[in-house]
């Protein structure tokens, strides 16, 4: 019987969470195999500096109130792990405490660079013939991991944008004749399309917002845009627009950094939301509006995805499942089965085939025009945001769990700097 | 019997077609002496230039649906009529158009201009001898009308501004170790500092999110501001800070208009949120992230506050009950008959003694260091936002109903040029 290793990675989502109750959960009903699961207290670095969570301190109503709650219960970090070979130290000493907490299951939950990690840690446990399973377990909004066909946080963030658009659309078309007439949501996405993509679930027919959306995948065109907007004022009394913060224009500098300065000189931190909605006040003369969701997006549990939050627990719980059958260098992954109806099942890709690459948005799930979806993205992402999972509320406001987090005892001597 | 007249004015909010719901659904309770309901389409502008809605021609499906349904359902309109004695013309029109359409009835729903706007037509159908009771129904997310205890509207953007609040926190929270320390969300209130407030209710306890409210009432002092987010940082690992958009500083001036310049010269709009974000990092080098919530935070149906919608509900339907009793130049305020457990009533009040004025947060709801609410607040702010009242959803996203919108036929020979 060994113990189990636990960390969140990289930007957390409204439903990790969700995945970490999946892993916790299914690990305390195999304690025969699975002895306690230590969480790192803000990713790899709780490994690496000892700084671990007894999750068996929390109780049965805590860890099961993960599901519902957002953010990193453990705490995240923005932390890559360099080259093995570079930094070999780093990854001794996270054998070393692997070892010293007889640690046999290493699960991490994140996007791109931590499958990268995972897989590396992996490697270096077999050159230093320690033996433990490293299992990957997908989380990221972005929605950009390959193989698996989605990946959990998306749907939800997914799901707020289509809400959110939808809303502020009817907000707009009321307002428009004497008021605002452009209104643009900027939402995340820095490389790849798929949020963006997201707010185009908002319209049902010709004429619903939203009129215009723009990907990071494709060149910004000023004039095409402002005749664009131009078009959907004069045809629908206003233009709702969402765009990616990723947006770049043809010389490949993000339009967000597009020379804004302010009274100090120094450079203007986005957001790309009031530059293109300024542009089409400059054109046109337009009243604008814009909203920068940021954190919001992501963290917005209140609107969750019941398929998501469903998934992300799937995969936390796939995870421990494919440790305890002795698999390694893993991540279980979403698969379609069917689309109409949605039907999905969880599978198992190499980290090695997951690490580092990035999903952008096909070619084919953007309208001919660039500002759109096609009928392919909408069936694509339609299912992800099905049903409604609401957390329990007292007093108006969700109730989110606080972890008690009882530290382990560390058993190492040795501190170790970051 | 006579037919009725009803307008959306000002900025529209999550639950102003609640209130057109009331008035609908009243009326044709009572069709022995209301006829038909004709809504202006944007607002007075609708009446100005007899562009009208028959409500008659929607089903009651289609009605009853608006009580779920966010923005202006029959179009809104900024648009304030000018003083009586400086143009006469635009009034004169107005009881024209009455008279053509046999409107007995004149209900007008928004916020402080909207009243005034509703008193002068009580005044002119006076001074002209045309005989129409006018009433005027509450609704503003700026919570800024006096001797109502809140206004339609307010208790919904609350709710939301409260519930982001709460999750964004944690995912900050989660971040902060190695990432984002400073979050800031920018919301509505240009002069009154009641939505900002509401982000108070996210924290339960010390150190909880929000650490800083920064509010209209009180002139921004840099130093004190940059001093409260460096201890936030050192005693919590990170630090929330809930602006207002109407933020000044002690030369008066928005903060938002704080000098910043874009590319071209031109003065760079709003918002406040990323000003007084990149102050903590030109201070402290601390990561920020910040979010604009604009109209998504008056449009979020999706997490209304059921008390607001009951209440938006009640005033609509007071509105019609009150005309039906003979009652004129009055609007239905909410009375609070007790705090815990909370109990409303409507009352009544005189338009004279509504329009035109605001109500400021009191400095007793502020805390003496300024940047967070009082118990008082709480208080009151708390049961505002109590209960759900969860829209129905399709496929992933809220139905929100678009109405036919038949249009009634003119009778005048003339046009109005607005």
């Amino acid at each position: 019987m060994k113990n189990a290793f636990y960390a969140q990675s990289g930007g957390v989502t409204a439903v990790i969470n969700a995945s970490a109750c999946g892993v916790i959960e299914t690990a305390r009903k195999h304690r025969d195999k699975i002895g306690k699961v230590y969480a790192g207290r803000h990713g790899v670095l709780g490994a690496l500096t000892e700084d671990m969570i007894d999750t068996s301190k929390e109780s049965r109503a805590a860890i099961s109130a993960l599901r519902h709650t957002p953010g990193g219960a453990f705490g995240s970090a923005r932390y890559k792990l360099a080259g093995i070979d570079k930094d070999r130290a780093q990854y001794a000493r996270l054998i070393d405490i692997f070892r010293a907490h007889d640690i046999g299951y290493f699960f991490y939950n994140g996007g791109n660079d931590s499958m990268d990690t995972a897989q590396k840690v992996s490697e270096i446990a077999v050159q230093m013939a320690y033996p433990i399973a490293c299992v990957g377990i997908p989380k990221t909004v972005d929605n950009d991991l390959p193989i698996t066909d989605c990946c959990p946080g998306f749907g939800s963030a997914a799901k707020y944008i289509a809400v959110s658009t939808r809303e502020a659309g009817l907000d707009v078309a009321s307002m428009a004749r004497t008021s605002t007439k452009v209104f643009v949501l900027e939402v995340m996405g820095r490389h790849a399309g798929w949020m963006a993509a997201a707010g185009g679930l908002a319209g049902d027919k010709a004429g619903d917002a939203p009129h215009i959306i723009l990907f990071p995948e494709i060149s910004f065109d000023r004039e095409r845009f402002l005749a664009k907007v131009k078009l959907s004022v004069e045809k629908y009394g206003y233009c709702v627009v969402v765009v990616s913060e990723g947006v770049r224009g043809s010389d490949g500098k993000f339009l967000a950094e597009a020379g804004t300065k302010d009274a100090f000189g120094h450079s203007q931190l986005g957001g790309v939301g009031p530059v293109v909605a300024q542009m089409t006040q400059q054109a046109f003369g337009y009243k604008f509006h814009w909203a920068v969701a940021d954190y919001l997006q992501r963290s917005a549990r209140h609107i969750a995805s019941k398929v998501d939050v469903d998934q992300a627990y799937a995969v936390g719980k796939a995870a421990v499942e494919l440790a305890l059958k002795g698999r390694n260098a893993v991540m279980p992954v979403i698969v379609r089965k069917s689309a109409k109806p949605y039907r999905w099942s969880i599978g198992e890709a190499p980290l090695s085939e997951v690490a580092n690459k990035e999903k952008k948005l096909p070619r084919n799930f953007i309208t001919a025009d660039s500002f759109g979806i096609t009928a392919a993205c909408r069936n694509y992402l339609a299912p992800l945001i099905a049903g409604e999972d609401y957390p329990p509320y007292r007093n108006g406001l969700p109730t989110y769990v606080t972890l008690k987090g009882v530290s382990v005892v560390k058993r190492l001597r040795t501190p170790f700097v970051i």
